[in-house]
């Protein structure tokens, strides 16, 4: 399969783009070479996450997923908060949550419903993740709450921040005890177990060690390929007339998460829609309980804590994201309208971030 | 089946409340004629309803019954658009909107109950429901929050309002698409296909064009009766001193969605909750996602673009509407006691705006 | 079972810490008594809820526990409006609102969790009590937001709040009604069932008769006890520089409620989660639907109306709670992660108003 993915155009693009970043050639030719390198960077990182998810099971392979889709993001936005950029932060990671949950599922779910009538996965993953995800807005919207309509000293905000952040990293290391150890069969994907009575149709590319070194190789050049791309979008910035916000959320978060678009849109065309929701679903909620806390404590110790006070506009993106997300998702049952239904919302919010 | 419904007094009652209209009769009298007339219209529409859906089967029926009831609701408003009555038909297609989800549905959902003791339909229909109702409550909350938060040209506002109008009718379009066709039989209602093994009790009392032709007639009927109604409170706004919001949001809703009433309370006591969901649930969705749609446009194309951003406490009423019935339709069963809590929250709703 | 419950120690510690009330010792001893005699008669409230309930069924059984909780919380706020202490009356009956929703339902559900796997309760009385609790904060959140957003009077203020408050009394009346007449079948525990099939392995301690003397006397006693503990609390306040709203709307509520938390959490661990549900939401419905109106009135008698309209941030902390309880509940199964999760959401908020 994907006869197009050749090692040889893989490496020939990566090596190309990454002399256009070093060398310092024209923004729009870098542009265009890492974008084209994006693709096909993406499309390895979707065949080994495939290759693992096929040896680890679907849920496993898609928090891998997520994991590795989610590191390039974290060690960007470290450099941003090291630099105190903390508006540019906020407005990354809110592009990649409703990226997530809005774009990438939502693509994932149309695609799908496109091939298959209804697509299922298991509704107590689907309730599971809903009420992580309002939870993840709850711990966003409080602070800002209580900081709009109270006078808290910038010091008694940074602490709430860091206290809150503190109490979602540990939730979040409960999540994962609870989805991989106590609970890792009732979360276990409808699909997955009729799946493995079925003769093997699908043999793995690559053997089990090998997957698992691509997948780590993939992610690494993803990561780098993204930042060479995010660079040069300054000058579109500038050139075009683009808003800093519209950017950070909209485009850097687009080109971010290639390589969940890829691995999920792929699988759901393969009716294993659980694996993209977990990939969607799990990334946009490792962002908001453990990537956003993870930034709080690293601006605490480079000197200058960033808060947890996202701007209104902000968490209204994440709200309604996460509200129309959770009711798409909530039965356990999808098909290509509803995937449509998110496509709708993402583009309501992106125009409007537009005209700010 | 309602002896009371005689087509004398139907036509007289008509031509009466005509004669008071176009005569200029006394406000009261004009105003009691009219209500009346209501009655007989609303009536007669509701049993060419159910003839229509007995050959069309409840979801289509309820679908047609939404437009028909709706037509109305939208050749008033477009009068109202070309002359820049921009506030008053915001505030009658709040009113619509909630008087679908709160009054019809819990008149509705009371009424079947109190015959049946649980009501069904599918939960499937109840889950798309719920997700296109929260898709509109998004597209009208966001551009009023953009508009609060960030000073934004009436001309950003007006594009903003074009673009996300657009994008909601093409939603609507697809909608049809996905109810009517590709998931036709995924949406059917759980009772009609039992019923239709059931011997034939009722059989239909016109032949499948009369009953056509009579609701198409019935509508256009309901559609003057109202106009010459909603011509008459103008008098009881000044001599009782209700507000302008109250009486759009509220009085013109209620007797402008006299048939949707009736018909949907009727088709719930005869246990088709589905088709009573249909007519409720469906009009309010075809408010919010295709005729304030329309409007926008229509009102660009008479050079005066209406915006889409409501007041406050419309978003409020509309949004809260929308909360409580998704919760009380998504898992496909009803009771009396869900029906008296959608019209309490009606009532809530009532008293403050009166109050304003 | 409870052998630390002696009859003994429980009488010596409520006359002990009677003593320290009335005599006025240091406030300190007065504490730590009343905070051990509340352990005490919390057990023995605990233990006569588990016989009553035993004769009267899990939903009922909860029920009274939930009333006769309660009933210490109404009795102490009708003395604080007497005395015109709105705010504080506010604060707490928030408090007990999240209190119930998230801390005692929370460390049921976690506590259970431990236990056993999932567990399991009537998915219809989850999507009732999802949509009261909607219900109940909708009657909050429409008076505050029309107050904020129009000049409405004090005198319009107060109507609106005995009209809704009128009107909540009436949809709870009705729920009564709704849950011990017309449905009691279709909301009763899955569970309930399968037990009475079951051998009778746990015997009751008492008979029916002195089962329910018992709860009643065990409840007036926790009120007594509750009430002399809260007394001490003021001392607290000063000394420890803690702000009102923190402490009548944390400490006060979790001793407030001990009863409840006792009784809630020991049902859950027998399996009997059903009933922990039935306590913790049925309290916290209770005092939105119930304790407040009544306190509206009781206020009007006193000649000082206290209006409905909750402060932002009690607001806030009512909604969020409501809006993680619902999701958690509503597929009428838990886990132990679920209950860390509203345990979360419940030190989120207590850790935001205590830096207030």
């Amino acid at each position: 399969m994907k006869k197009w993915l050749s090692p040889f155009l893989l490496i020939a693009f990566f090596v190309l783009s990454a002399a256009a970043h070093f060398a310092g050639w024209d923004p729009i030719i870098q542009f265009i070479l890492a974008a084209i390198s994006v693709i096909f960077v993406a499309g390895f990182l979707g065949k080994a996450t495939e290759n693992v998810a096929h040896y680890a099971g679907q849920r496993l392979g898609g928090f891998l997923n997520a994991t590795f889709g989610n590191a390039a993001e974290l060690i960007i936005a470290i450099f941003l908060v090291k630099e105190g950029l903390f508006d540019m932060v906020k407005a990354s990671l809110t592009g990649s949550i409703i990226g997530n949950l809005l774009l990438v599922l939502g693509l994932s779910i149309f695609a799908g419903g496109t091939k298959f009538k209804v697509q299922s996965f298991n509704v107590s993953l689907a309730g599971m993740n809903g009420s992580l995800m309002i939870v993840a807005i709850i711990a966003l919207f409080v602070p800002a709450v209580f900081l709009n309509t109270h006078s808290i000293t910038t010091s008694d905000t940074q602490t709430l921040s860091l206290i809150v952040a503190g109490i979602l990293i540990v939730a979040y290391i409960a999540w994962l005890i609870f989805s991989m150890f106590t609970h890792k069969k009732y979360l276990a994907d409808v699909t997955e177990d009729s799946e493995e009575e079925l003769p093997h149709e699908h043999t793995p590319d690559w053997s089990k060690g090998k997957s698992i070194l691509y997948l780590v190789l993939a992610t690494v050049m993803v990561a780098f390929v993204s930042e060479w791309l995010v660079d040069t979008l300054e000058t579109f910035t500038t050139r075009f007339g683009l808003s800093e916000l519209f950017v950070g959320a909209f485009l850097v978060a687009i080109i971010g998460n290639a390589a969940e678009h890829s691995a999920a849109v792929m699988l759901a065309m393969k009716n294993k829609i659980g694996a993209s929701v977990e990939i969607a679903v799990g990334s946009s909620l490792q962002i908001a309980l453990f990537v956003t806390p993870v930034l709080v404590f690293a601006s605490y110790f480079y000197g200058n804590t960033m808060n947890l006070v996202f701007s209104t506009i902000e968490l209204l993106a994440i709200g309604v994201s996460v509200f129309i997300a959770k009711s798409i998702i909530q039965d356990g049952k999808t098909n290509w309208y509803e995937g449509l239904l998110l496509l709708v919302v993402y583009v309501i919010l992106g125009v409007s971030f537009f005209m700010v």
